[in-house]
């Protein structure tokens, strides 16, 4: 007898961005899909990245059988070291995908890796389930969508997609591998939610080609287009354009030289010999024979284009007649940052091409009329909508109930939901450990909330210590009151609240007779009280405040 | 003979948004137009508000005849306050903006001040000029723009606008006097930059009251609406809909129900009688017979609406069915704030109405078409585009090259520069003293770059303290070393870690020989060196570190 019912387990990317990964069970067999990561949030000040808990998949490692990755993005790739290091599975995944992934895993030192390379359009069989990449568009190539057939029924997911009629690489969405599997029954469909605000059709990557093509017509001097580093197919276009121009290419930026390098080595990218150029050599050329490719299209106060907005940059200065292609959109909470970017390359006399309007960028998701097709071409019983924050989606359920998807057939949840499908019903079963681990520098979630706390206090108003040496025998004060304050107030101009301060830890300390029995727990919090209430009074601010007691 | 020239002297509020103010200064007679604040930019931790750098008045204190303001809003009026403590000169306003600007000197404790009301159309002598106020459009009612005829030629200054052709309260922009300016002739016109990157036209804020009418027609709870306080016309679109639908309205916000009871007295705002309830009393009514008014449209977490996401709101709790309208578009920065909210409230289950498609919010500013319409009536000599970033100075320039006003008299410039204008000729003379003053709590000024910088690095990775009590004369450790730390890792968990820094700390006091001299910057810099670099190596984090010694 078989068990009826399967499992969908997310583990990160629903409700949320980024830090994308999806279990998926059958009795004793898991698979994982993707190992990404996020990048923090402004309330987490000093994090270097946020990845998945993974604390389900270490409890259940003798059940784990594969990672499976549709692209390779870092919200999708970003963790599989984390992973690796804690579970040895095989991975599969696309060659691009598989190339820059190994690139994470020798960064991060993992020794033992098992990267089993697929190609659009193949199936594997893996436990119980037989699993079937399907090309989709993204805005990196070799991305794939993934179905899992299983004895229950079929499970489909869409990884990040859109749906581009005229791309690039001529290598087309398997819109028929998705009409074939809905005329076959599909019982869950798992889509992008990304862009389900969003009304309309994404415009195709080709479409950025043209507008390039019109900028570099009429460009005098160097040409220096800002783009994410792994979207390779505009990077062909760029540097296609370039030839046509007669334009050498250097990239700079460390990630998108990687990039490049491995798409050439893997075929991903083809550049006609004697056009790449080292970002060194540039200025042997005159100015309208170059095109920089840069990253930094996020204004990223370290990256290539904001040390060239500055005039910081080693190789590369900005001069008038200059033309920018910021070949982005900001992502949300980096527009600030783009802004001034922009601001200061203008400054420099630059020629600046930046507008959402403009037409040199397009996204790499599905609109709501790509949703829709993407619906009505695999008819799912039952529909998750995911990669997405909350409101996108409820947007997409939205979409999937005007298209005839019963809303009882809709599940909107959490990561850690337990979702378990059978033909008869659905329901969300239970939980799993689930959220948020935060790495700063070499530590893997040693920081929490606490930290963060103190963190965010410490950057509001700054911190006040007040050191004493106490005689405890005696009772009596051997040295100090000493205060140091950092972040509070610029020192050399309020001594006299300094002095103040001292004073007022003396007055805490005037309350205990020499000799008698001091506790310290007791003197700190009077002084924290003590030089909390007067400096709120004083200042309208709360400085932390820190009193330390060391006993001779 | 008199002085054939005249100064324009930007204090805020050019190559950057917010903070607004500007000179104009003809012999020994300075006019100041605005005194705006801005909010603190993300690099600035704690800061409350920022206001421009007022030397140039103080130093100049005798000459400055009077203070003139365009409008109410708190980049016009927010720095008022600590203007008027410094100096005490006269303040002209239209009768709404100098009843928001009083209220926020009560507030400040500002005894002495000598507010004006004058109206739109008007027109008064100070000093050397005959300044006068030109009605325009913005999203708070009695804003104006500005005239000054001077011995030299007559300056514009559009103050913020847009050009509202069906202006919900009736009152149009002056066009025709922009138009007698024109025909008369204009030596400078200084015009509104923010919405300079937009084509087309503006929409006028009539279109959202039609919006808000289907929106009240289909809603069956509650009707929630977050919009900007200041915004009384569309607080008027909103209330005259609540009543065509039978609801009462009640506010909640201390800056909106200010602003209500503000306009309500001048009669900027009419309430029919018994339509206003205390938000106390909502519960007293049928859901669907509810408005309220709120702010908290950017998100802000202290805020009425996030409250309410929060069921944090001591009134208003958020039922399935509510309606949420979200009049307002994220200000650059905030747009996760508002993402985040509106996921709350869409998981409370109210249905939220939100996307800058979806007709509930227009701007306040003049887009590109209105702005060419702006410098075709006033044909300028000069023109100085102001009011915004760079890049949309930049932009605002190239309009008006497009109309030919020659690039040579179109001035791109910096708070503090000098500009001069004759009929003659048009230069940048000078800089004056002219910034940022930061205001921290009580503080204005008394936080500066290096405060912010110890910020920055406290939020970043914390900070270690090391304590230590030392014997001078003997040359011995007494007491410690103790070590505290807050944000850099949660201590419990890092007992070991913690352990190794004692260790290290004591390998640089072993260093000296019992009874040796003791330098204490000596000691103080090898603790920090030695603690520093181990905790790079062993966690890649770079935490402050304190060293702070005792002597008994």
């Amino acid at each position: 007898m078989t068990n009826n019912k399967i499992s969908i387990i997310p583990l990160g990317g629903l409700g949320e961005i980024g830090k994308n990964m999806t279990v998926v069970r059958y009795e004793d067999d898991i698979i994982v899909i993707d190992s990404g990561l996020a990048f923090p949030d402004d309330d987490m000040p000093g994090i270097d990245l946020v990845i998945p808990d993974m604390s389900y998949l270490v409890e259940n490692r003798d059940h784990v059988r594969a990672v499976v990755l549709t692209h390779g993005h870092e919200d999708h790739i970003g963790s599989l070291a984390y992973l690796l290091k804690q579970l040895n599975v095989p991975v599969y995944g696309t060659n691009l995908t598989l190339g820059l992934a190994e690139g994470k895993l020798k960064e991060h030192n993992v020794a033992n890796y098992q990267l089993i390379p697929v190609q659009a359009g193949d199936a594997v069989t893996i436990g119980a389930f037989q699993v079937g990449f399907i090309r989709v568009s993204h805005s990196i190539p070799d991305s794939v969508g993934l179905y899992f057939k299983t004895p229950v029924g079929t499970i489909v997911h869409t990884g990040d997609f859109k749906i581009d009629q005229t791309p690039v690489d001529g290598k087309l969405i398997d819109i028929h591998k998705f009409a074939e599997l809905g005329d076959q029954g599909v019982l869950v469909l798992m889509s992008d939610s990304t862009n389900a605000e969003r009304p309309g059709y994404t415009m195709s990557e080709k479409t950025v080609g043209e507008t390039l093509k019109e900028e570099f017509a009429h460009a005098k001097g160097r040409i220096i287009l800002a783009t994410f580093a792994s979207n390779v197919l505009r990077l062909h276009q760029a540097i296609q354009t370039a030839c046509q121009f007669k334009r050498k290419v250097a990239v700079n930026g460390r990630s998108m030289k990687n990039v490049v390098e491995i798409s050439q080595r893997l075929g991903y990218l083809t550049v006609p010999e004697g056009v790449l150029i080292d970002i060194e050599e540039i200025d042997r050329y005159p100015a309208n024979q170059i095109l920089i490719l840069t990253t930094g299209s996020q204004g990223e106060p370290l990256s290539g284009l904001s040390r060239m907005a500055s005039s910081t940059h080693r190789q590369v200065y900005i001069a008038p007649e200059d033309t920018v292609i910021v070949s982005a959109t900001p992502i949300p909470g980096n527009e600030k940052l783009v802004g001034r970017t922009i601001n200061s390359l203008l400054k420099l006399g630059a020629y600046v091409v930046y507008e959402r309007t403009s037409g040199v960028h397009v996204s790499g998701h599905a609109s709501q009329e790509e949703l829709k097709l993407m619906l009505n071409l695999v008819r799912p019983k039952y529909f998750v909508p995911v990669h997405g924050e909350y409101r996108m989606l409820v947007q997409h359920s939205k979409l999937a109930q005007d298209l005839g998807i019963p809303k009882e057939n809709i599940f909107i949840g959490n990561i850690g939901n337990v979702f378990e499908f059978s033909e008869e019903k659905a329901l969300i079963a239970g939980k799993v450990t689930s959220g948020k681990v935060l790495v700063d520098g070499l530590g893997v979630g040693d920081v929490g909330n606490i930290v963060l706390r103190d963190r965010r206090q410490l950057s509001q108003d700054g911190i006040i210590i007040v050191v004493m040496t106490l005689d405890k025998e005696r009772g009596c004060v051997l040295a100090g009151p000493d205060i140091v304050s950092r972040g509070f107030v610029y020192v050399r101009d309020s001594e006299r609240l300094m002095d103040e301060l001292k004073d007022k830890v003396q007055l805490v300390m005037d309350r205990y007779e020499p000799g008698k029995v001091m506790e310290w727990s007791v003197i700190k919090s009077g002084v924290r009280d003590a030089l909390g209430k007067f400096i709120y009074e004083k200042t309208r601010r709360r400085p932390m405040i820190i009193p330390i007691i060391m006993e001779v």
